[in-house]
């Protein structure tokens, strides 16, 4: 900490890339293991959005390669080691002049705006490029073409962290056919992969569960291949970025948004500024707070902003955030998914979107049963189309499986369940920067709980259902055991053949 | 995250300060009860700082008020309410000039140089000044003086978040005594009391055991006071900051290190920019590596600074780094601050400084038993003399204590015992932002399992000595019950007066 002491020396601000870097540790760079981990992610994240938010389905291959050094000499080493990482996707590309800025720096945020995306701190895929320039000091190698242009760009980068900067090392056109389209990133970093192996599977896993209309291809250090092909061609709409809500900001925010607007007056700076405030809204609150809604934005003091603010969060006349700008994955992507893991029944509810702290969010909750599920309850959870991995019990969805009482549902502790919760927010309510779990929030509870309740209902009618059918059919084949019996009987005593389907049809048998 | 379609939109790169703002959840502003125990710790963490600095016994004081118009109302009411929070302290005062930067601006960190203190990522104090302003709108309010002068500055300020710079409002000279001193800092902050309100007293609590030398004063907002003089008048010496040692630096710190450095050879950089380095040390490595050692430190490219950083990893004759610069709590202040838990006994051992990743650090460990002791194996942890309260169980001296064998030291699961560990170094290995637990690394779990099994082997022998002088005490009054009844027999027998002291005596009996 700063003491007045210590003050005069060499003290200094720094950029977020520089404090990023000196604290690595708290995005979930602390280790090689979680490292090369947390690194396969952002960068296959970073390509799944690329793709999707141009409705492209998408192709992901990704290599993780040691360096041919280390294989060389020990090969069983448990210790960290070099690795190549290289990921590359079907995306549009990147034009040229935007690929250091994408990638080289750290942008952190949208200046008002909000959308639905998989990362949320603006910091994954460019830590990951940081933590491989930090441990290899190494270029990173970026190759990219547009569709419709002749050729694609390679560039070689390194960041100057300090300054937040990227600087191009080399660069050149290389050619491609006019259709080609994508993106490839290639770097450098240490990584513990004995330690990271199941995490990284697991990943893969989960993720083809949640987006089944993409192609995964994933080559190990170990020269073995894991790969998912699409299993349905739907991809989920695109998100749409959007305004905020009245209910969504504070005093900070207003402000900065009032001092760089260019609207003329208070009742267009609402309008425009804001989702879900039309002409009518906007004036029936402007008056209510005894303000000229004609009168100019930049005349506000801070204390008449203290006091709109106040009263914004207090009219309850706006309409509710709007949910049209979220992206929920669909019960038919889900039901695609979730076949890879080859349950007998499955139950997906989508609940209709709510609202916390000014957010819109939609809950998508499935429930799984028997096939080839493994015994007892299993909560598989994604945020935004990510899977959840870390940290399972510190999840909300988790504790609400854990309050279920299964036994209503006419289920037991050891049937093979799985339950599967998937939330997609403008901001999603995560505890920690490294993305791990949803934080406990009233309304975000109720929604997964209210999911899952309902998911079990209908499960439960479908046992039941299940159930009679297999008493039927056992009561059915004891009873044309009988009538063959009998009518063997009558065939001997009466001398002509009867007919078991004529002794059913009479007693108006099971059978069609 | 940014996609190649969203990048031509308002995309910002942020300032610290921004960022934090718009990600205050992540260190710990995630809720009313937390951001008001967060609040409260990191402002008084900044005043002890201060004093110990200087080397001041401590005296701080601590209000927190409600507002008075949420009193008015609904006193009951458990939702968020508004408070006034008052840390003052008898620190040295902060020169007027330093006043704005030191709690206006996000200084996140010292150029090269480490130094143990509470804070670590320099953002505790100023982020809760920033949460009160969002939360509140109102100004922020520093009174401060220094000795020797014969008046001191109250300063208001607000904060400009975007650009991490603080606003004077308001300003003037206060008159004071020539003799006064020290620092008071008071804004405004949105908070729920009912549910912070144990933690926050915990807080009080362990502080009071880990710095017995200060006075704490707190009064709380249902007018409770919780008040703790100090016990002792030892203050631990101060820490020093300190060069980075050459095995805990990377290339990208060596980098900015030698591109800043004034000295003209390599040789006289090493020396200069390290610890533990001297001239020998310095041409031994140089040459070690067929770099002249008076070469320029700028004519070094990319490529020799790899090489040169890979041979300074291998390099084995640099000394460990020197944990002079560390301030260890040490057994005196210790044993003082323990007593307010009143155990009949109490072992302490403080570790020899030990190194993780190039930075030093010392485990000091205690162990109390029996008095007033609740029954049953604690832990309380404590890290640069801050108390850790939170997430106990990812803690890794929980985990140490959880595997110690205590019947091999002759005590049961429910005796009442209570470990203490504290830890010192330039970098607390913490896993959060919010300092809640420390990670677990092999060279600090061992010098923690160490240090708890010294004590409980020295508790087990004292326990021994008690109980064999417990069962000698018990022998003892069984014979002088049967010597007294033998001098008695003999009196009668014999008509003349038999002391016991003279029986006891011939058979050598145990009392003096």
């Amino acid at each position: 900490m700063l003491t007045p002491q210590n003050y005069s020396q060499d003290i200094v601000e720094l950029s977020i890339s520089a404090w990023f870097y000196r604290n690595r540790a708290i995005a979930g760079f602390d280790n090689p293991a979680r490292s090369l981990y947390v690194s396969v992610r952002e960068l296959m994240e970073n390509s799944l959005d690329a793709c999707e938010e141009a409705q492209i389905l998408p192709e992901v291959t990704v290599l993780l390669k040691r360096e041919k050094e280390t294989l060389g000499t020990d090969v069983l080493s448990q210790g960290p080691e070099i690795f190549e990482l290289v990921v590359k996707d079907n995306g549009t590309g990147i034009p040229r002049e935007t690929i250091p800025l994408l990638l080289g720096k750290m942008l952190t945020g949208t200046k008002f705006t909000h959308k639905q995306s998989r990362g949320t701190f603006g910091l994954g895929g460019s830590l990951a490029l940081l933590y491989g320039q930090v441990t290899t000091q190494r270029p990173i190698e970026i190759v990219t073409g547009q569709k419709g242009v002749g050729y694609g760009h390679r560039i070689k980068m390194r960041l100057d962290i300090e300054n937040n900067l990227p600087i191009i090392t080399e660069e050149e056109r290389v050619p491609k056919s006019m259709d080609e389209h994508g993106t490839m990133v290639s770097f450098w970093l240490q990584g513990d992969w004995i330690r990271s192996k199941r995490r990284i599977i697991d990943y893969f896993t989960h993720t083809a569960i949640i987006v089944p209309y993409a192609s995964l291809f994933f080559e190990t250090p170990d020269d073995e291949v894991i790969k998912y092909d699409r299993v349905i061609r739907s991809i989920p709409k695109p998100s749409i970025e959007s305004k905020p809500h009245p209910k969504g900001i504070d005093v900070e925010m207003l402000k900065s948004m009032i001092t760089s607007t260019r609207k003329r007056t208070l009742k267009s700076f609402f309008i425009g500024s804001f989702q879900r405030v039309g002409s009518t809204i906007a004036e029936e609150f402007l008056t209510s707070i005894d303000l000229d809604p004609d009168r100019t934005p930049e005349s506000m003091d801070q204390e008449e902003l203290v006091c709109m603010m106040n009263a914004m969060e207090k009219f309850n006349k706006f309409l509710p955030p709007s949910a049209k700008t979220l992206s929920p994955v669909g019960t038919k992507v889900l039901q695609a998914g979730v076949q890879r893991l080859a349950p007998e029944f499955v139950i997906f509810r989508q609940r209709s979107p709510s609202v916390y702290e000014g957010h819109p969010f939609i809950v998508e909750t499935g429930v799984a049963y028997g096939g080839q599920l493994p015994p007892g309850a299993n909560v598989i959870r994604f945020a935004n189309r990510i899977p959840l991995l870390y940290d399972e019990r510190s999840d909300v969805s988790y504790r609400v499986v854990r309050d279920l009482n299964l036994r209503s549902y006419g289920l037991k502790q050891e049937d093979p369940l799985t339950f599967m919760m998937h939330i997609c927010s403008t901001k999603i309510p995560y505890k920690t920067i490294g993305k791990e779990y949803i934080a406990d929030i009233d309304a975000v509870r109720k929604e997964i709980d209210l999911g899952f309740k309902d998911c079990l209902r209908e499960l439960s009618k479908n046992l039941r259902t299940r159930n009679r059918a297999s008493i039927h059919r056992k009561r059915e084949s004891r009873l044309s055991a009988y009538y063959a019996f009998t009518a063997e009987t009558l065939s001997t005593a009466t001398g002509r053949q009867v007919s078991i389907e004529k002794l059913m049809g009479s007693q108006g048998g099971c059978s069609q």
